[in-house]
């Protein structure tokens, strides 16, 4: 039977993707991060249906991802804003942009300019890295099931290796 | 009218989540860092219904981020693995697991250990740095509009500028 809630997975691929793999998710994130927060606001800029914006915030709320608000002195008036969680998501934000200028085709340059606003120097592409600094790619990394256990792994583990046993 | 593809949107985050932010996408590009190739497998671990997954794989095939390729010796069997595009995709899945052993609740520690394969150390949490190593996080970064413009930016600014005169 197809599985429609990842919410029971126990991978922390998975349960991110629960809560986070949606496009209007994506460029809600988006623009709470650039300072919007009222409802009306994320429809008029998002061209999205009521029902659907209202499901989406809904979810990220549940999921600890933005905080509801009363507006101080504004009757019913209610803000959304990122939690330390949705904050928190700063660096798959900026990973998304590099990697959309990166890939995704633009003529002129990068879309974005991102510094730092203490020195003024711009960021980085976002990398895996050790703390001596070694960059780390998917083909040189090591990855183990950690002690936090991840039967998720260890069943995708087992079914690449038994293809290969077969192709070899 | 609600908008059904942000594949014409200008924005960096609004194109990479018409490619990606669906949660089998984030699934299947797992299983593929993982090593695994086939329909079958993909199919099998993931408990998806055939049709789901056939859609997900020709998206991510149209998309650039995984190529399909005639297995050598094997009849008509396909392989389904990532591109350089989708290689690139590494710091965004190591951010996401990390992400995920932060925020969404695991006893007993983290569920995947992560390391470099040359030298054994363990990676640093993912972070947006700039070439000096000073950390950049939401609320130290300053962001403007980049040589290739990005007039979602700007919109997004506009809305924010004139709720916070509306409310002050």
């Amino acid at each position: 039977m197809p599985r429609s809630s990842f919410a029971e997975i126990d991978c922390p691929i998975a349960l991110a993707a629960e809560q986070l793999a949606d496009k209007w998710k994506f460029v809600i994130i988006r623009n709470a991060f650039n300072g919007m927060t009222r409802f009306d606001d994320f429809a008029a800029q998002l061209g999205v249906a009521s029902n659907v914006l209202t499901k989406r915030l809904t979810e990220l709320v549940e999921a600890g991802i933005f905080e509801k608000t009363s507006v101080k002195n504004d009757g019913r008036a209610v803000d959304y804003r990122l939690t330390a969680k949705g904050h928190d998501l700063f660096p798959m934000l900026i990973f998304l942009v590099q990697w959309s200028d990166r890939w995704i085709k633009k003529e002129g340059g990068p879309r974005l300019n991102i510094a730092s606003s203490e020195t003024g120097e711009p960021v980085e592409p976002v990398q895996v890295k050790t703390a001596s600094g070694v960059v780390v790619t998917a083909k040189l990394a090591e990855v183990s099931e950690g002690r936090g256990r991840n039967p998720v792994y260890r069943e995708i583990k087992t079914l690449v290796d038994k293809r290969r046993l077969k192709c070899t």
